[in-house]
């Protein structure tokens, strides 16, 4: 296997600290944005979206999309479990994960994509959307923050992906200046917790 | 079992197609979005985010997310085969499937959110990104007409999950005017061969 990778982005992130999680290591291949290795026409074969990470197989046969990507793995290395040891569990923690997706992940990529300057000329911005991904994130938060009250992981009562979801979101969140307001107290124990681990360097 | 259901929702529609496709009759709830349905304590209980669909479990527990509730169901209720056969398999239709969220589906709700009257005074609008939003998706139906050139479904040769998430997605597209460009044979091809099973209404 090969694992075509982005030092920064939040989603070959997931899979790199899910990796670590599993103590596997895979050959990697390190893309540079800037540089347009992610649009050459060696790449576009792998993946014509464009994106990171993408999982190449010993058959040649390609893998893209970072849960596809961490299920597949799953499957071949199922400990330390992640994802879930029976259908109901996988369900609520699939459930989760997806939460942290598109109600954390999602509204950090927007306010990344639409106010940093690292996308002008890369992609069209839109301020405004930006400025809304933003304070929708912050409402998540303090949602989270109510979640995390009583409990010390985001689903099934141990560190999944779910976990691994969030933690990028709010690494990635943090390095554009979106930080987890002082009075949510328990998220941020949460986020230090989660960022504590050995893995969370990977 | 009980389905807490949305008559005119992208993600409601996925689980009723899915449903219909595997020849389940679950009860369900349906909700009034313009009624506030999906923002009473009651249902906030079931689901803090406002969202539908949601399916209560006979023992009271709750799964949300559309696509965790698949799976769920298909663990239940193996045959037709929808979301894959093997490990490798699973993963190559979520890949899609995830495509198709990301690259159509979002971008019908993003141009849907943004642009559509019934959104005025319920969601902050912003018309550029709704704007950006369109014409992404018409980008990717340029990408999905080439793609489906010389197969006949989205992943794995045959109707899955990954179809079902590009047909909610273009009768959504559909009912805000956002139409296959005549151009895209293929992809009309496809979506008229998805919408004429009898399961398309469900």
């Amino acid at each position: 296997m090969k694992l075509y990778d982005l030092k920064a982005g939040l989603n070959p992130r997931r899979v790199r600290i899910f990796l670590a999680e599993k103590g596997l290591e895979i050959p990697r291949v390190e893309s540079d944005l800037p540089r347009g290795d992610n649009k050459t026409p060696e790449f576009l074969r792998l993946n014509p979206l464009g994106k990171l990470p993408v999982l190449e197989l010993d058959d040649g046969s390609v893998l893209t999309e970072s849960v596809a990507i961490c299920h597949y793995l799953e499957s071949l290395h199922p400990e330390p479990n992640l994802c879930g040891r029976d259908a109901l569990e996988r369900a609520q923690i699939e459930m989760w994960d997806r939460r942290m997706e598109f109600d954390a992940a999602a509204h950090a990529i927007g306010a990344f994509v639409h106010l940093h300057p690292f996308w002008i000329g890369r992609e069209t911005q839109v301020a405004a959307f930006g400025e809304l991904s933003r304070d929708k994130l912050l409402q998540r938060m303090a949602w989270l923050n109510d979640e995390l009250a009583e409990r010390e992981f985001i689903a099934a009562g141990r560190y999944t992906l779910a976990d691994i979801t969030l933690q990028c979101a709010l690494v990635m969140a943090k390095g554009i200046g979106i930080r987890i307001p002082e009075q949510h107290s328990n998220l941020a124990r949460w986020f230090a917790a989660v960022t504590a681990r050995p893995t969370a360097r990977a």
